[in-house]
């Protein structure tokens, strides 16, 4: 926390977010407790909510009301949440600790981690199909495919895919791209358009929403893996030095520090200019773009 | 197969799932390949289709184009097949085979079958989201709503998280019955509801299909719980006796063999008769019940 007016209202942002995942987490009772509480303790209590917020921030400049947008928000949250479980699970990264705590498979174990995490994506289209998150079904529905084709084969799990089998066999920086588009920019990309959606906004504005997810999505991996090769782990609350661990090449490995950090900049300078059609509500939506350069965790 | 009619209709309808499937899951192409051949090996080449059965037998019933019943259909069987693929990880039952072949992760690896489930439970709601499945968006939405009602924490996840917890721990009938209503009638009861909702069926028809899945859902169990006990392993293609190695309880060791069996009997009839206000359109559907509890594998 540096204490800017960008990283208050993200905070005052993620606690909103987190008091609607708590509604919408389902309760932990009956027989099937265990599942309960391995979702609520993998996603309440951390992380910056930064999809979320891109969510309700592409839906502020439609005038879509907020009930909406947060339901729509937390819906992303439980597919990143998911894939973080996942990913941290032996057979993937294998990662003992996230936003400081142990991995859920380390609470509980790798079998209630692998369910908790394909129920937290369930739950994620139960959520946006509910008729309390928009009343025109046409609108829940297109989220819900747009949200399925963000996650899956040929979005974030495609990703993450061609992550793993990269390992050994490092990418060039064509297939790093293509990698990070998938695997982050996928579900950033949705984050950005679903306010467009909810707020069925001019194909223009949904255009210009996707064009600065394009490249908010790949500063945000740059600045990642800049984080990863030079972040502090006690800042971050996991581990560092992964990628070069694993031997995969990284924006970071490809084009050196130096390069890579001008790059993350000019991309970030580009996605502001795509929201140039939009008025000073867009400002937060300005400063995500300079924030996600800068952060450091 | 014994050569009955219901089998040749039930044999004949697999090859319609079996292409819809192959129509419906992503190519294997670009670098994230890995992930979409696991999906396909997955899903194609196996399996009775009892479920996908169930969703265009019950949409028969309303009239419904068979396009529509069908993409429903193969929605149903990723959701059943992701289910089966992260059910034989080492981290749950450890199964080397399933239809008669090694399993996804023996094939692959543990994070190419993790992924590749993932990727189907996202895929299932693709296909129901999408416009080709039901001009209606109301209609699409409401499947939606009910796939992850019945897939997720408090339906077949759910029951495959008491059934992880009760190992060792065997519950009474109640408990099973609880385990079994989530683990596997949840989604049985979500493919016989799918034709009625696709249909835009009258809530009594609606309700006649949902007490008839109940019934059919448990005959069911108590088959597997009988063949798991009695079967053939060479003719499931699967390992048996699984249950009594893990030291579960199921509706055999708790009731008996006879006692099961006649329970099983008593419920397919009991299923049948929910039939009754429908015509002769729902002869395949009462046969189902019989087949449930005759079948061999």
């Amino acid at each position: 926390m540096t204490g800017s007016p960008f990283d208050a209202a993200l905070a005052d942002h993620a606690g909103n977010v987190e008091r609607m995942l708590d509604r919408l987490l389902p309760r932990a009772e009956g027989p099937e407790i265990r599942i309960t509480e391995a979702m609520r303790y993998a996603a309440l209590g951390g992380g910056k909510r930064f999809r979320p917020f891109l969510v309700t921030q592409s839906a502020r400049l439609f005038g879509v009301n907020s009930e909406s947008a947060l339901r729509a928000a937390a819906a992303v949250e439980c597919v990143h949440i998911y894939s973080l479980v996942h990913d941290d699970l032996p057979c993937m990264d294998d990662d003992d600790l996230r936003h400081g705590r142990p991995t859920v498979h380390k609470t509980f174990d790798e079998a209630t981690a692998m369910l908790a995490g394909d129920a937290l994506l369930t739950l994620a289209f139960e959520i946006v199909a509910d008729p309390a998150t928009h009343e025109r079904a046409r609108v829940r529905v297109e989220l819900v495919r747009r949200l399925a084709a963000a996650a899956g084969a040929h979005g974030m799990v495609g990703g993450q895919m061609i992550d793993l089998a990269s390992q050994g066999k490092p990418l060039d920086i064509g297939g790093i791209t293509r990698l990070q588009l998938l695997k982050t920019g996928a579900l950033i990309a949705f984050s950005c358009e679903a306010g467009a959606v909810l707020g069925r906004a001019s194909v223009e504005a949904e255009h210009a929403l996707h064009a600065y997810a394009h490249d908010m999505g790949l500063a945000y991996q740059i600045a990642d893996d800049l984080l990863d090769a030079e972040g502090d782990p006690v800042l971050m609350g996991k581990k560092t030095g992964k990628d070069e661990a694993a031997g995969k090449a990284t924006f970071v490995s490809i084009l050196g520090p130096d390069r890579a950090r001008a790059q993350a900049r000019m991309l970030a300078e580009q996605a502001v200019q795509h929201l140039d059609l939009f008025d000073e509500r867009a400002d937060l939506l300005r400063q995500a773009a300079h924030f996600v350069i800068t952060r450091r965790n």
